[in-house]
């Protein structure tokens, strides 16, 4: 764990530059707008350890499967998102030396990523070997307002001379991505053109025929007059630049002004890539850097408004939220329903940029409570528009009907290949029929279901139908060969979790035909004709439900992991040496299968998911059973923890929770983050504060909070949106306070008791 | 499945050339001495599909480990035999057109493997695409006398043309593997020397510094007569060789006798390699060809005293069970103990060319029966001598003690790289253990256990004790986390073979501490001191063996093969539509692992090994219920059953297992033989028909027979050693006549009742 940046309440701030901290920084001070996104890589050239990455949503590649063991069912190819064309680089010369920071001697190197308005900035002294000093200053940003542009101020000032300055802005689609299974290159050039003071480029992927367009515009001002310079133009394979020279005075500030505008053919013809490009580019040019600059910081301003959690008496807690939460704004935007969240967001490589549960189990309820609901209902659409290949996936598996979605996903079909994940980590199908009634519970968009949902959930019943089997002996249903929420259990025999969650998609489904059925009863005839559902189904899910088999400890009356989980040897985590921690790093992997320590909640992230079905005593004794054997090595763990644990009056155990996660990539806890940051478990730390601390919930169109101040601060505030009302909760040792920040009327309960907060009304209750 | 090869009872024959079998016949065709092997690789140029394959025993490369998810505990390489010197080459030009039987028209095509004298030979008409007509003939074999020599006659006779022939015999080191993890080719040349008629290439490789040197001599006759002749010298990168022409008129044969000595550093001096190869060269070149054939002959006229079984009615199995021996004779010869066997013997790459449980389970029996018993001991020596490698590799896995011999290795290290075989496939550690006992119990010879067999039984008790865990609910001792012998089930709680085999192996090094304790009491004392045996293992060995736990199902009361076995779909394999089938070409991972289908015997292993710990009552209502599950997808599996099989009296099913193996290269039954033949399995042929149809079984120092004739046989007989003397049984419907063929008496059971041979005497019963 390395602590190198600095408290700041609506800032990152590294002070001082150390190349070891540098991957870690280029993954934590990455920008984005949720439709490409940018590690903190320099503009200039930089020959010290880096990890390039500027990603464009959606643009990926198929990579050949690699595995030691070939299964069958295994899929050709990993979806991976692409590291696309360098679109940031402007190298500086000075007298002839290129300005390398690990070249040079770097003072009062400071980077900082404002998170109130959205930007990156650097500054530094540069002292080259021969002695020379330069003063650097850069600001860069990615628009949240114009979703294909970004651009750099990049100014240079000689402190001790007067010389010539180079600067090589360009455009470099000559890159590859670290993870390429075989080593491989996946761009070819298919357009370039470089002009004075502007540029083009054209990149598709050697499959899949993903085209990006890239084109910039620059200028350079001195003492802040534009001048007018001849640049050497500069084009080789996929690579355009321009070469300019000027020449400055000691204490002249020059400064490049970079704009670029990426557009990828996910959006626009094959034809007007580049017609596109220029005009989305001119646009921008014409308002200039100040101007973008500006509405920039305004639209961040409204993100704030919707989304900002303020927590008063703890600096680091205050830095951290805000940072998952601008992350988690910078990752998804839901403008876009093929769009999801890869588990790193545009801030590394690792895991693809594909989608995995964590969408539905993590992040859904962040945006549930900080967006529109249109937004969370784009993270569904997404997946309805993957139910064919869902169902494909299935039947290459052996069912002969149903769905099975992928445990990792690009386009709807499986990426993933690890048997013991892809073929068995089954309960992700929960997961997605469970965001469904997540969705409509907290929006009362009941529509939804006839519209999208129903299909959805009746395909994943018809796959859990056939998954399970039964057993004439015990006439009852059995799930063989699993693996659950905590996959340091691998191909296990009744997983209690994933039982569950089968069981219950199918109540849920069957509620839904029912509602359907009395509510609207032509939308539910045409759908019962369109999945040409037999009632010998719908029996056959209840016969199911009625039968399913779920194993106990009847002694301790707890629910078991899965059938042989009280054979193993029941010490608890605090009983380790902890020098066996984290057993992923030290224990090989059949000694972790075999022992009792849990990964992530998985009985528990039940009772957290159905949580309205299990008494307070039945949470408790399976939290006091499973926690103390968990040891939370998935970023996804701490935040079901640390809900529960409020739930039960845990303050202490919840607060201790929530720090495992909250400044995870701040403070590097992993020691992986210059992979890129955890965005997906961001979600799960917003939901700590929220559900947890907040004790947020939704019954009945009602939203409760039951909230506290945990730990040693003094109050905290969070915003949440619920059907139409924006709803500020202040929460102090004294009182909470909820103001209603629209017009729209909202019904809530508090502690326990309800409230109507008229619009702009608000309510105060002692605590 | 493809039958295109001659019935014949000492010869495997092929007529016609059908490039699309040429990869199959390579492997069928191969030969080989147990030091080196050939894969029946045309000596001329052949631009069709071809898998090259000369090798040397025990030079290998450690290939970088390749997965898609690595797991702690997996080892850094996967030991592979090596693709080593092509030295058969002889490239034929005629009038400056290459010969190569992909590009002319083939006629009257012969290849045959005479397993009698042990040589290769084919002959065929070749029809240039000018026209020309050539016959060739070659002849090829490594010889059985002189482990180091390989020769080859190859003739050429121009049928209706005169002209002139080219010839280019030739060393080529520039080889590579097939499966090479990275594309890499793994050797470098260190000498190459190329004369008139001579050559001699050095090349090693890339890591462990492994060195072979080829050195060769040829010469060219004409009508018998023996030509001067000038020919070019060619030397290149890894490449020696010399291009020789001759006039030959219409019918006259050319002949060209190549010598090759290959040694390698795992046997000579490295500064001594070039001379050794040529004076073992030198010698053989003196013996001459015919002389060399001749003493190779007559060597395998000896082996077959020893081992060969005759058929009589049925000249395909006669066929293929000769095949199965010389394959076998072919693969290991036992003269040197740091040698084993590899699945595919020298016939192919797959598997590596490593040591698996094969050898003990599977190989060691033959072994037993049909060479002297120093033979099998140093197969029990190469385990031996692994043992301090089996410590590191449980120290790996976090064991704090006790030995893990390797799934797969060549010089004691894991090489493989799947977690749930690896690391859970643990049962092998068993097979060696029960090789030790199968050997003294077959031998008598039990100054073994205190030489070395203690040590071995000591280290894997050691490894049980730890790996087994204490469950205080049930007051027993359970195994999480197995793979047993069907790998067809992944990761299962208490495998009833696995956890059978653990006890055993505990009682039994019980039984061999007391043995030396009583009779080498100086021994047990020095070996007591050496392994730091404490009382307290011991007594823990012995409360393991009190209150193990062993899956059973009172009500059919039979053994269960793991805890969760039951709650399968008890759906027959005779029930399934065979278009499933194999299931492992047409079932996702998943779906094999939780059905019930078995891959191979596993419970009815147990029953085979400790066959006389269980009556047959018991062995009857196990193999009853499991027969009928089981997919026999793995080569080893029929004989198991067969050889119960007999002992239930179910003659036809034991017959049909038999067939499944016996001719399942000869007649490619797996669709596979193209990669290699199945050469551990041909043991296990050989034991359906020893120890199924022949009854052998050594019980208390006398060998057991109970013999019957299957399916539309005749009569058959075999060949067995035991302590000293060499039987030959032979069975027909009516009696059964044993004959010892040596001058030492042995006492043998015959249908029950004892006999005892004298020396050249004979027993006759009636059946």
């Amino acid at each position: 764990m390395k602590q190198y940046l600095k408290l700041d309440e609506w800032s990152i701030i590294e002070e001082g530059f150390d190349p070891h901290n540098h991957e870690i920084s280029e993954s934590v001070f990455s920008i984005g707008n949720g439709f490409m996104g940018q590690r903190a890589n320099f503009e200039e050239q930089y020959s010290g350890s880096s990890l390039q990455g500027s990603y464009m949503a959606g643009v990926y590649y198929p990579d050949k499967t690699r595995v030691g063991w070939w299964k069958n069912g295994y899929p050709e190819y990993f979806a991976k998102v692409l590291n696309s064309t360098n679109w940031i680089g402007i190298d500086v010369d000075v007298n002839g030396t290129s300005l390398d920071l690990a070249k040079c001697t770097v003072k009062d190197f400071v980077r900082v990523l404002n998170m109130k308005e959205g930007y990156l900035s650097r500054s530094f002294t540069a002292v080259m070997e021969d002695g020379k000093e330069l003063k650097i200053e850069s600001v860069r940003f990615v628009s949240i307002v114009r979703h294909e542009i970004g651009s750099i101020r990049y100014s240079v000032t000689p402190l001790n001379f007067s010389g010539e300055l180079t600067f090589t802005p360009y455009l470099d689609g000559d890159v590859k991505n670290k993870d390429s299974n075989y080593d491989e290159k996946f761009w070819l050039e298919v357009f370039k053109e470089a002009g004075q003071g502007t540029g083009a480029l054209t990149i598709k992927t050697k499959k899949l025929d993903f085209h990006v367009t890239s084109a910039m515009f620059y200028e350079i001002l001195k003492n802040g007059e534009k001048l007018n310079l001849d640049a050497e133009i500069i084009e080789r394979e996929k690579f355009v630049g321009n070469r300019v020279s000027v020449q400055a005075n000691e204490g002249e500030e020059v400064s490049l002004y970079k704009y670029v505008a990426n557009v990828t053919s996910r959006n626009h013809g094959l034809g007007q890539l580049v017609e596109a490009a220029r005009e989305v580019l001119n646009t921008a040019v014409q308002a200039g850097f100040n101007a973008l600059l500006s509405e920039q910081a305004t639209a961040w301003c409204d993100k704030w408004k919707e989304s900002d959690i303020v927590i008063e008496g703890d600096v680091a807690a205050q830095q951290a939220i805000r940072f998952n939460i601008f992350q988690l704004n910078q990752t998804y935007s839901g403008e876009d329903d093929r769009l999801n969240i890869g588990p790193k967001g545009f801030t590394g490589e690792k895991y693809g940029g594909s989608t995995y549960w964590d969408t539905e189990a993590y992040c859904l309820p962040f945006y549930l409570s900080t967006a529109d609901s249109s937004i969370s209902r784009n993270l569904l659409i997404y997946r309805y528009k993957h139910l064919e290949k869902a169902k494909e996936n299935a039947k290459k598996l052996g069912f002969t009907k149903g769905a099975l979605y992928p445990m990792v996903t690009m386009n709807g079909e499986e990426c993933h290949n690890e048997w013991e994940i892809t073929f068995e980590e089954i309960h992700r199908n929960g997961a997605i029929a469970y965001a469904i009634y997540n969705y409509v519970n907290y929006t009362g968009d009941f529509a939804y279901l006839g519209q999208y949902g129903l299909e959805v959930l009746a395909e994943i019943s018809r796959f859990w139908e056939q998954r399970v089997n039964y057993v004439p002996a015990k006439d009852q249903y059995v799930m063989l060969g699993v693996t659950g929420p905590n996959e340091y259990e691998n191909n296990v025999n009744n997983n209690w979790y994933t039982n569950r969650i089968a069981c219950w998609t199918m109540e849920y489904t069957l509620d839904v035909l029912n509602y359907l059925e009395q509510n609207e009863p032509e939308r539910y005839t045409e759908l019962v004709g369109k999945l040409n559902l037999q009632e010998e189904e719908t029996t056959k899910w209840q016969d199911i439900i009625n039968k399913m088999y779920y194993p106990v400890d009847t002694e301790r009356d707890i629910f078991l992991q899965q059938d042989g989980f009280l054979d193993k040897e029941l010490v608890q985590v605090k009983d380790l040496d902890p020098k066996h921690l984290p057993l992923n790093q030290n224990w090989s992997w059949d000694r972790i299968l075999r022992s009792v320590y849990i990964k992530q909640a998985d009985v528990l992230q039940g009772l957290f998911f159905l949580g309205d079905r299990y008494d307070l005593d039945t949470k408790k004794r399976n939290f006091d059973f499973y926690e103390p054997f968990t040891v939370h090595e998935s970023s996804l763990s701490p935040c079901v923890h640390s809900i529960l644990a409020c739930e039960l009056g845990y303050q202490e155990k919840a607060y201790e929770m929530y720090l495992r996660t909250s400044r995870l990539d701040l403070d590097n806890y992993n020691n992986d983050t210059e992979d890129g940051c955890h965005t997906t478990s961001m979600a799960g730390t917003w939901m700590s504060v929220v559900h947890g601390f907040g004790g947020l919930r939704v019954k009945d169109g009602v939203l409760h909070l039951n909230p506290f101040v945990p730990g040693h601060w003094t109050s905290f505030s969070f915003k949440v949106m619920f059907r139409g009302s924006r709803l500020k909760v202040n929460v102090t040792d004294k009182e909470i306070i909820v103001l209603n920040e629209t017009d729209i009327p909202a019904a809530i309960s508090l502690n326990g008791k309800e409230h109507t907060i008229s619009g702009m009304g608000d309510v105060k209750v002692a605590r």
